[in-house]
């Protein structure tokens, strides 16, 4: 879709990594298609994770009893965050879609994406009450997870050993994206990705390529409860 | 129970918060039963959360590809690991029970905790292959999750807007610490604290320290699907 705005949120050490080549694929085939790409490597900018007074710059609002919520929607406000912040929350503002590529750390996102979600997303920018979920800030926006797991698809089954993979989106997609009101598209998940051959890779990156072909005709999913726990 | 060894990890960056009411009644309730208490007190310590090469000291075993599981694992045996995830394994070890204490951030836990999972946990000292859910290396061991949540308990109900608050436990309690072989004991979930009174935080904190008299008696969830998701 020419003229689109796509912001790839990148959390993976290596760049020839399976995670470095579906960024690499998706950087490729939407600039083909005429959008503006934005990648912020997380890593690579060494993005600090850690939620502190750091964020604020300027007097704090109460600088006796630190509340890291209070202050930084303050600083938002008053346009005192810090820069590392403010810069990802203007691509963010500008973008029409976000992607999130990233390998599965515990069921989640890694630490620095985390830190990521947590910094960024802060009130007043991205929420508000009112103003979460169907009313989240940012809304009109679409958004994707992209991640590779060492699990196979069979583990991350009903009846696998670590459950259904909708069961870990639920805080991702629902208690993170669907808060802020994006709309989220199904997830693209590079099962097993750690004991793939090269070839099953390649394959990979060439589905997710595929898929990207049509993501902008693609209906949301339907975020709630019956999506990640239903029968 | 006197004797016995706790780790408390914990994540807030204002000593007088309700974390750190919760974390300092914590200390002293385990400590008069004669526990040997310890904190990680993870902002304090300026805890690193990013999952990079720096976490190995030494050659790294593909140096012209870096892949951060396969990397700790080998550092692990080698003992090469960087010397604050050593510190937290140290202490991760000798614990007989582990409390994380942290206000939910994104219907997770903070990133600089995340990372104490993400760079601790590792291969061969946490689990292995084999060697995990029952036979999780760190079995033995029990662990429970106190959190706050700025939402209140019905919000975090299944007819909430934030769904049942079993929902966004999966990841931390069944993902990582039964993965890891750790007993999980329900979660302590002081709910609303954003918007409590300073009676109703109070009581909040003589709810917990009441609750860790009889901590040692109580048993473990049963840490499968339907505790979770279940009618």
């Amino acid at each position: 879709m020419a003229g689109k705005k796509v912001l790839i949120v990148y959390a993976h050490q290596e760049p020839r990594s399976l995670n470095g080549s579906l960024k690499d694929v998706a950087v490729a085939e939407l600039s083909q298609q005429g959008c503006a790409v934005t990648v912020s490597d997380l890593y690579a900018m060494n993005f600090e994770p850690r939620a502190t007074g750091r964020d604020i710059t300027g007097t704090l609002s109460n600088p006796s009893f630190f509340n890291y919520s209070v202050e930084t929607h303050e600083a938002y406000k008053k346009r005192s965050l810090s820069s590392d912040i403010v810069e990802e929350q203007k691509k963010l503002q500008e973008a029409d879609l976000v992607i999130f590529q990233f390998p599965l750390y515990w069921f989640s996102v890694p630490a620095v994406l985390k830190g990521w979600m947590d910094r960024v997303l802060c009130q007043g920018f991205a929420f508000d009450f009112p103003g979460s979920y169907d009313d989240g800030l940012l809304k009109g926006k679409l958004a994707i997870l992209s991640l590779t797991t060492a699990g196979t698809a069979s583990m991350y089954s009903k009846t696998g050993v670590n459950g259904d993979f909708r069961y870990f989106l639920w805080p991702l997609q629902h208690g993170t994206l669907h808060f802020c009101g994006f709309k989220v598209l199904a997830p693209q998940i590079s099962f097993g990705a750690e004991m793939a051959s090269e070839e099953e890779r390649k394959r990979m990156v060439a589905s997710w390529a595929q898929r990207l072909k049509t993501l902008w005709e693609e209906e949301p999913i339907h975020c709630s409860p019956p999506w990640y726990f239903g029968q």
